[in-house]
């Protein structure tokens, strides 16, 4: 297969507006930010639909199932008891289940050949389960990065509902896998920063350069500071910990 | 990159006779095998190691940490409550963890035409996490086939362990999510028959009717027995009702 050069490049320009408008719009996770610029700022690839890591507290049949209305809370940083004691305090509709899961990021290569560079690079940051999901003439080829980072355990029903002290015990399991995340991104950036860009796309760096400080920040720094705003302060202290710690 | 035909089907040889060996020393989930076979069928096509979906307890710092004997019980069939509970009996060195996966399989395919063919399968079969893995002149493109089905709770570490009451709801949810893995595997083999194989393997063809019987039976009825041979005939009477269902 052979990518159409032009449409492919449409693509790369039109998304890479779109992530300035779901910025100031506060639709993308702001600790992601490091990382997609790192990869559009390379002339072969761009990136799509993201996601730094969350925690999703789900009503729904399966943890996994998205029918309407199934999200009842929806964060990337830790969720505090109190947030799932209220959720609690509704009936449950089918059934409570608590997610936490690790970065997704999803790109598009011009080519096989940068796919597979990618990969590599993926690889090395410890992203074992990334691959390529599709080829596509015009998008190109569609890769998710991805790591085994996930927590998923059921929280209630309509009949039963885990004990308080239990809760308690899941839900800081479930914010230091979030944090486990967040580090994880973190490395992507720290390595991928070693491996790219492999030549520079100009027009990306000037916005970017336009857009001052933006590549100061390190992902798990924006994320101390996005913790920071929500009140979690032990949190952050903990990760400044960890950080030190690596 | 184009893959060496010679290479590859020696890899597609040995791996076959490497699937036999692993039936008879107890180490292949059997209900997997109608998919292997299906699979192999395909001139194309080989298979690599892949798991039905299974039930892992874990004693790890993190639910995905595979450290030297961390695991402490695998099983490809539901898990009673008094397993657990006799594994709570034994000091907790680092966390207990309940995992359920859905079922994962891994297949080489000769080109990127077919193995894009492959991951059409599987998306219309419901595994939305498929891809290609890795792209290899020998071995050829290294597909994952995969779903979102997962379940991954905390039970406890060396000072709190959760209630037996709340640990009896996440076993029962557990078991409930390793069968909705096996519905999914056997979704595939069910999809799949019909889209494969497209030429066959005569060599594979020989063998498979050599061994009579074997493809008389779907994946989940061969779940339904190994169930059954556990003494778990609820479950096995569930499982007979929901495929009804379908």
């Amino acid at each position: 297969m052979v990518v159409d050069e032009k449409s492919w490049l449409m693509f790369k320009r039109r998304l890479w507006s779109r992530l300035w408008e779901d910025l100031e719009i506060g639709y993308l996770d702001k600790d992601l930010l490091p990382v997609l610029i790192l990869f559009n700022l390379d002339r072969d690839v761009y990136t799509l639909s993201s996601c730094s890591g969350r925690i999703v507290v789900s009503d729904s049949v399966y943890p996994w199932s998205r029918d309407e209305g199934s999200i009842v809370l929806k964060t990337h940083v830790p969720v505090k008891p109190g947030e799932l004691a209220l959720l609690l305090k509704k009936p449950v509709v089918r059934r409570l289940w608590l997610n936490a899961t690790g970065p997704i990021v999803h790109l598009s290569a011009r080519n096989i050949r940068t796919a597979t560079y990618l990969l590599k690079v993926a690889r090395m940051s410890g992203y074992k389960h990334s691959g390529i999901l599709s080829l596509n003439k015009y998008k190109g080829v569609i890769i998710e990065l991805t790591t085994g980072v996930r927590f998923s355990t059921f929280i209630g029903d309509a009949t039963n509902i885990l004990e308080t002290r239990d809760i308690g015990l899941l839900v800081e399991k479930a914010n230091e896998i979030l944090l486990y995340g967040k580090l994880m991104l973190n490395r992507l950036y720290e390595v991928a920063s070693k491996y790219l860009p492999r030549s520079v796309d100009e027009e990306v760096l000037n916005d970017v350069r336009q857009r001052e400080g933006l590549l100061k920040k390190k992902p798990i720094e924006i994320f101390a500071e996005m913790a920071r705003e929500k009140g979690l302060g032990d949190f952050v202290d903990r990760i400044e910990k960890m950080t030190e710690l690596r």
